[in-house]
């Protein structure tokens, strides 16, 4: 497996990195970021917080505007962002900003033209995690998953469907219900068909209406986040996590809209939400 | 003076806004950005911190990038980001990117092709201060200011011509002595023509060297940044305060380079030092 430094710089006390490498999952090159806090010497292993970003996003939106770094130097945690979706001449794509490249939605596509390279749910379960297992002073013991908007998606449904591996868990502006909603309602059946019990192991209200079950998450939500009522509904998820007793700590955040600018603004409390469980 | 707003999005608990007006300095639209905290209720006026870009910049990077917004409000402190030139089809431009649109330099243009629309110094002196004080709550008594490379040096030379007009200075890698580097070498002759006295009055060393004061400024240089001896040589600006009797806290930061990583490193501490004089 390949595996090349892109580039790495000193920020806030530790080294902000980008990487590249060849993935199997995908069959393409993959580039993401990770922030080694300054507390990674002497062979320490560190807790890791992943950021699973949203539609139209690389690791880069996150890894430049997210403002991770201070607190995550201060409370020694390893961040890691993969892309959304595998990218290149030769892999599909849609020309709208809500399919292809850029929309991965965290799922392995099974229809054509998607199925050979659109495997990010293996990328980021499977094939990632080795990786920085091998690569990263990190304890795979204490991980906390995180994201926006489809990211949010993809790190409630990760956490969901593996019982354990995250003791945390938070999403900022997340797709709760995919199949109940438009942006998944196009995605869906485009990578997955026509089988309705595969868009459901990808739907975090479904999947905890089937039982899944994670002990706790904190959702931010912005009141002015223009795809609030039509996209995101996350009171879909305060319903379901009511009754299936998961303590879902939802805020909805008076004014703030879907943008960095939202997720900048409430970074610090979320990975203080993780650097308390980890 | 038309005025525009371009965005105003909620973060922090104030309000990043991006706004356009059409410049009589320049004779062009100019944008900036303005942070606003959440302090600025009841007709209260705050202190205001000028932060000036580098090569290449517009107001964008450092407002998306500079991570100033968390401490900006909790101290209450309004963070303004002007362009770095004039931009536009009808305006002079040059292939390289450290000349024309983009690399303004803070001077008033006296030479064809720029000066119809490079008079950069009279629009963050003049021009914007004045819009500025209309339009938002600022207590111009109250003003700091501080930039990064070329506009470090612009923050130097506008505070040193300045004396009084800023309770505090700082410079993230600041140009010092444009008059001794490539940079300036290339911009001063190019935008103020053969007259060396019209370029020492924007060299922040030749200002102090030539009795310009200020009390103090701090400035941050990180050490594996690839223009230190080239192109800022902040030695220079330490043996000229040292001589005036200027208090410079110069840092050199270990390890980091010339990019937003490194700015956003040290972003609190410049936020504290001017909070404290404000």
């Amino acid at each position: 497996m390949s595996f090349e430094i892109i580039s790495t710089i000193r920020s806030h006390g530790g080294i902000q990195g980008v990487y590249r490498h060849q993935s199997s999952a995908t069959g393409t090159p993959m580039v993401f970021s990770v922030f080694t806090p300054p507390q990674a010497v002497n062979g320490r292993k560190l807790p890791v917080l992943w950021f699973l970003s949203g539609l139209t996003c690389t690791h880069a939106n996150v890894t430049e505007k997210g403002e991770f770094r201070r607190l995550a130097a201060e409370l020694g945690l390893v961040i890691v962002c993969p892309d959304t979706s595998p990218r290149g001449d030769g892999v599909a794509d849609d020309a709208g900003w809500d399919l292809g490249q850029g929309a991965g939605f965290y799922v392995d596509a099974t229809e054509a033209p998607w199925a050979p390279h659109f495997r990010m749910w293996t990328y980021v379960t499977e094939e990632l995690p080795a990786l920085v297992t091998r690569h990263f002073p990190v304890d795979m013991d204490r991980q906390g998953i995180t994201g926006h908007s489809m990211g949010g998606h993809g790190a409630l449904t990760v956490a969901l469907r593996h019982p354990g591996r995250f003791k945390s868990v938070s999403a900022f502006a997340p797709i709760v219900a995919p199949t109940q909603v438009p942006w998944g309602q196009k995605a869906f059946p485009t990578y997955l068909g026509s089988d309705k019990a595969a868009w459901l192991r990808h739907d975090a209200v479904a999947l905890i209406e089937h039982g899944a079950l994670v002990p706790e998450i904190l959702v931010d939500q912005g009141t002015a986040d223009g795809f609030l009522e039509g996209q995101l509904r996350p009171h879909l998820l305060e319903a379901a996590c009511q009754k299936a007793g998961i303590k879902l700590t939802l805020r909805m955040q008076e004014g703030y809209d879907h943008s960095y600018y939202f997720i900048s603004s409430f970074m610090d409390d979320h990975l203080r939400w993780h650097g308390e469980r980890l």
